[in-house]
């Protein structure tokens, strides 16, 4: 029996009862005394087109009900390994995007202060914005892997500089991010003009768009990303809408020609080493989740995050011995 | 034939063509020249609970695809007697909600300029106060005729002014209403005390609660609520909430226990008469409407408000002859 | 053990297994030796807004699996008394309504050639013309009760005869009706002219739009109506829009403010004791019905009007003895 | 401010965030302390048609969060008068019906002995027999109001004597129930005989209708009742398939022809005054409740419950003075 | 600023508010003066299973507001080459499939005769054939690039020549193709006999089953039609259940093991340099599409259409310069 | 014209007409004179988190009407040489799995005795151990090819042994299987330790995790399969959560990064040759469902293992001659 919180067994509960927090982990109060800490922000008034992300963090933790704590093709057992919970969520100002910025970097900067890593449930990629500002405060300019349809670099959206457009630019602005270290992963669609993608090369960052990624194995991409993180200090932003629909259909800015699920879990796996500070996963719209399986994707997604953090060693499994 | 605007008719164009406007009515740029216009406030900013409103405009104006020129029951045949047109959408500024009250007071000011009368396609409700602040500058104080399950009169939400349970309050302390000759009908559910229906009397609105219309027709009720108006200017706010969920399940703070919509039809139908300067339908919530009834309701209940128009003759449709 | 077929219990097989007919009674090639034969006639393209209904008969069959032998508000027993099984579906051209008509009336004298009394499942309206064609040639002129939202007497639909918005002019044309027994019971809604009523009372035909039953018991009505028709052969047919669409969601051509269900079951339960040659159930679209209960509604009104066939007793159940 | 739990306001976490317990009210690891536990029962395999009830205790929780501390219409304010918390799921076993019964009763009788009264987010019906065993070791033989389209009085179906169908008759058998002293409201449907129902008469039971409800008001029939029951402990068993399923879609076994919410709410709030020792909600079935609609009202209908628990005063809201 | 209609920009208007044209582009009423004519064939009766295209264009345009005027990918800017606008929808006979193939050829007659190129929003795929006789009328016999699950060559359906199964036997009998230069790429699922297909092969059509385009990139694919086509005139017809139904579920005759959206996307921008005059995305079926997602792609999938359009200048994005 | 039995083809009945049974073949009472039986088990008290699989046999049914007779791909005519029907569904006690699991092996038994080969329509996973101690009573021990995400390989579930997590560890200890011509292939997620699928390994069977498959063609894997089973009599159980939930979201126990429709179509038929015994289908949900389309893969792969039973001759069609 580990030390450590786990999270409540289908053996003991059934998976469909018990506590609705992720994982069916033990909920807390504050970030004190966890290695990482499960957060929800729930917003979506950073939303261009459906909105619905509000309820995110609500249907992931719903439906992370069926992940069980060992990772049975990398061998992780996060549990073993780390102190987690569910903290709850950041009371959001619903009705003041601005103000909602500030209260998430005020929130994260008190769950930095414990020692904790975050792993965030969104809501609408506006939040990664405040959640970098406090992460710079903690560790400086940070390394990104941002996987994602979208750059979410535009200077304003409609006038505005709050936006889930716009967080990577504010990011930059607020020198948050170390230029030769930020990957952006997934990029597709329709846009303005070159510059919605050209203006973060011009800043060193390397962008792969989702056509380089078709029909590959993305296995040696993230040898390379490590390679060029080092040890830096590494945040994973994950949009979920870098999925193609087809995996992902619940979600609010759709772009077809995204990446599948088995590339998705390749660049998350694929960071196991990195000194990872924390991650979201962002934009899950349950209202368009008519199966539930967007938020569980997402749920697994995060689970994965959670696999790779440091300190968590990785098994991986046997292959079958076949060749094929 | 009418030398007004027609809808397209469905022996044009099957009813599953045709233009997506209102009624499949011909747009126009302005309100310049119109008696009535339809006009779209895209947002759901201002929602505390469930969002997705700010699809209600595109969906009310597909689901109207059905509505034919002619009102069996009362008569009414509104497009020979005015000159309609579907404006289209208020450029609201989706990521400050502070801001797009002001877009809306300023867009009906032009609306109202040209003489025309609004009926309005929600989104939140958040937008009636600004619309009625706009309908003072044009009217004065104005009646008004509120169909809702909630007051709407909170002085703030989460510490803001500006939300969808304020208009009322805002209208209120901007001076935009007849206080003897405010009606609020279908209010219920829970609340934090008894003020939050009690305020309202206090400032001699009256409250009509949903328990007092269980199981009754409304023509009585009605015909009161005309005598207390007279010729006052008056506007019509309905929440599509104020129904019952059976009846309109697509939308986003439901309460059970509400009005039917034969309620709703003698509610408004029992407006003609008045000097009725705009209406509004809200809170139509897309992605909770499966089956697009709610929004179909929406637009049923939006061409009622056409249809007791001043100047729309009034000509019931015959009984049976039977009694029961 | 009754002589009859029986629908298969709920005590031999699962509700949610068994064979996919109407009841899970047994099925069979022809009406011959049947008392009454359930028949479906799958087909929507005389539907004139959102289609579907073209799945309505295997729908109202799946749901009816829940549906037990006995009546237990009128003491109604059918299987005790009749020779009862599901004949399949009409072979419907897809391509060509106007084909379709002719092989549904082909059909129908067919099972009237047996003796038999078709309950049908549809299927949009278009097909109750068809049907009252053979009933004409077996019965002469028939009474009709006819409940919808809509009158279905256009002499034209985009300049078509054939759609299912003009059945009971083209029945009426062919002579099909007995026009002072001829009641059209819940229409509502818009149209082009008062005339869209006014023709069916022209002919003699009694007109009871649904704002006159809105909140009364039909009892009364019924009543009359049995009065009116009294040993004349009848034919029912229910368009399931006839309901408000909080009852039954999943249709085509939705109208607001409608029937409840109890009133549904009062003009059926009230048609105990006429002479029913046949009836249908019309325009369930199970694409617009996400929960299936608007087929199961069918289903249990189709159930009704076995009940009320000639020769089936009625019983109804003890009150509770409390006044209310 | 109450020394009580207080259920966490939409003005210190939006409605969309926050735990997902009962109202979001704080947990609790029992009922020590407690005069009201809210207590899920997460099951669905007592269900004979559709399943999905599993699932219930969870959406019923998640569609709580709009819920606020007090009553508009009964002006009861139940967290100023009680301690109530949510303790969480009962764990059943999954693949054992029969061994699920006794774990129910094992820990209702766990419950009991803290003396909290319970109030059960459901699951299917099996779980009231359980629960009454446990009432009745607790407070001998009870009253029950039992709304329900099905008596559940089945000796067994399928051959099993622990089913959904079967609770009452079990409970009969066990000597949990005055006989005189229960009411069953809300039957209709199809059966398999007259004794479905007459059953129940015959042993003293009350047995009333839909058929007996339908248009009318029920609060005499509630005055009657409560006339009755007097003082004796009463047990309250609310069946989500009561109600017709225009108001409650999202359920296994639908019934036509049922109870309207402000019938229910007139049921529930008719119990003020009685001596309850505990009630449940049962049947919501996620699955085939799209909007979440039919859990949010099963949440309001034990919010209600939990107003007119003893202690909990009674303050009407005021009449709009209007007659009509 | 380009001289030719633009998109309603999202920065102008947000994106869920707007005319609901394609791509919230101008509409108009002819194609009088456009490079290309988007228009919606809005009809379902040629379909044999499921029905519900008729409401494609509808929602192929609701869901276009996504678009942005750029393509990321390609670099193509259509809107600063071309003139193109909406011009709405063609008044097809609802009630009669032989009379709207009819209608179609003589709208698109029109069309062409304004030397516009059309974009079609289907509708069932019976549509290409009417628009193929136009074609011919204008070009001679063209080229012909079916992306599709489904030959549609069949003689008959149900003994009918006019159906959604048969729209290339009937082009192909009046002369609209170049034989050596038809392409069918995608089809695969069950049929009747080997001659499903080989009857194709047979006239000396390229048939590509989608079993030999599992797992590759279709690349070198497009190489080899846009050598075999030269500069014939090439109409372009895409019925998205060529897609898997993973990527498009909302379509009426499903097949699995079929084209992901990349190797769509490969397709369409594969057929840059070739000399197309027009093309059709047809058989969405939106009842069965509940995110929206299958209408999203296929709005996506006009639009790159669009964008290798004689004149539109191709300037791929820049790769990574990561190798994997 | 076949002497067997034949599916109702589309030129008969329209395909949203006729029986609800398997391809709309003829039902049968039994299984006597039959070659292959389609059987329905239509449960679902063996899962353990979504439920609905009771509802799968009906759907899969219902969405098996689009299946024409002849395989497009392998040229397979299964209705030229074997003699099929739908022999309906297992009389399962749904109260009650323990005497389920008993009464399926009874079922099975009969049909084994008639010399028919089924193929299942599940259901959940539980029902294979029954239908495997029934083939063990005919074949003996049989070789296994096991398509699931999971390994359902427990020794206990909430301390049952009767589950769907458990009928290979029950097949095993029953000695059915061959251990050493035993094949795992797709699983995946999470778990409890190594040894969850560890445990196969160690009794010899082979696994082939999903990431050992990703991106890849299974033609290879499954030529090693055949070459290891050898003449063996074969049983597939094909549980469609081992396809990825963008290809089935219609399931219960959902796990990201499954395998293709493509990869799933290469096992099966790389089936044939072998000495198929029978199959299953099971774990599809429908109410997790919407499109219908989870079901309708289902069915596909239904019925490509009667293309690959023993006696269906395989005549691939003809490739393009394009090389890419």
């Amino acid at each position: 029996m580990s030390a450590f919180n786990q999270p409540l067994g289908g053996n003991d509960m059934p998976r469909f009862g018990g506590p609705a927090t992720m994982m069916r982990l033990p909920g807390a109060e504050t970030a004190a005394g966890l290695d990482v800490a499960f957060i929800g922000v729930p917003m979506d008034h950073g939303t261009s087109n459906r909105s619905g992300t509000r309820l995110g963090p609500r249907q992931i933790r719903d439906e992370s009900r069926m992940l069980r704590p060992f990772n049975m093709a990398t061998g992780a057992a996060p549990f073993e390994h780390l102190q987690v919970a569910d903290i709850g969520d950041v009371p959001v100002n619903t009705f003041d995007l601005k103000k909602t910025v500030d209260i998430i970097t005020a929130h994260y900067r008190g769950v930095l202060a414990h020692g904790a890593k975050p792993l965030t449930l969104g809501g609408d990629h506006t939040l990664t914005w405040p959640i970098l500002r406090a992460m710079k405060e903690k560790h400086g300019p940070v390394a990104l892997i941002h996987i994602d349809a979208h750059a979410d670099i535009n200077d304003t959206m409609f006038g505005e500089t709050v936006a889930h457009g716009c967080p990577f630019r504010r990011a930059w602005e607020d020198g948050c991010l170390q230029n030769d270290k930020v990957f952006q992963i997934g990029l597709r669609g329709t846009g303005y003009s070159p510059d919605d993608f050209d203006w973060a090369r011009g800043k060193g960052w390397t962008v792969v768009q989702a056509e380089e990624c078709w029909g590959k194995s993305l296995v040696g991409l993230m040898a390379q990303v490590r390679a060029k993180i080092g040890d830096a200090p590494v945040y994973i932003t994950y949009d979920i809408d870098s999925l193609d629909p087809a995996f992902a259909p619940g979600t609010g800015t759709v772009e077809v020609g995204g990446l599948t699920t088995w590339q998705a879990l390749e660049i998350i796996r694929g960071c196991a080493g990195l000194n990872i500070v924390g991650g979201d996963l962002v934009e899950v719209s349950p209202p368009y989740d008519t199966s539930g399986n967007t938020a569980l994707i997402g749920a697994n997604l995060l689970y994965e995050m959670l696999c790779v953090m440091p300190g968590v060693p990785q098994k991986p499994s046997r292959f079958s011995g076949l060749t094929f």
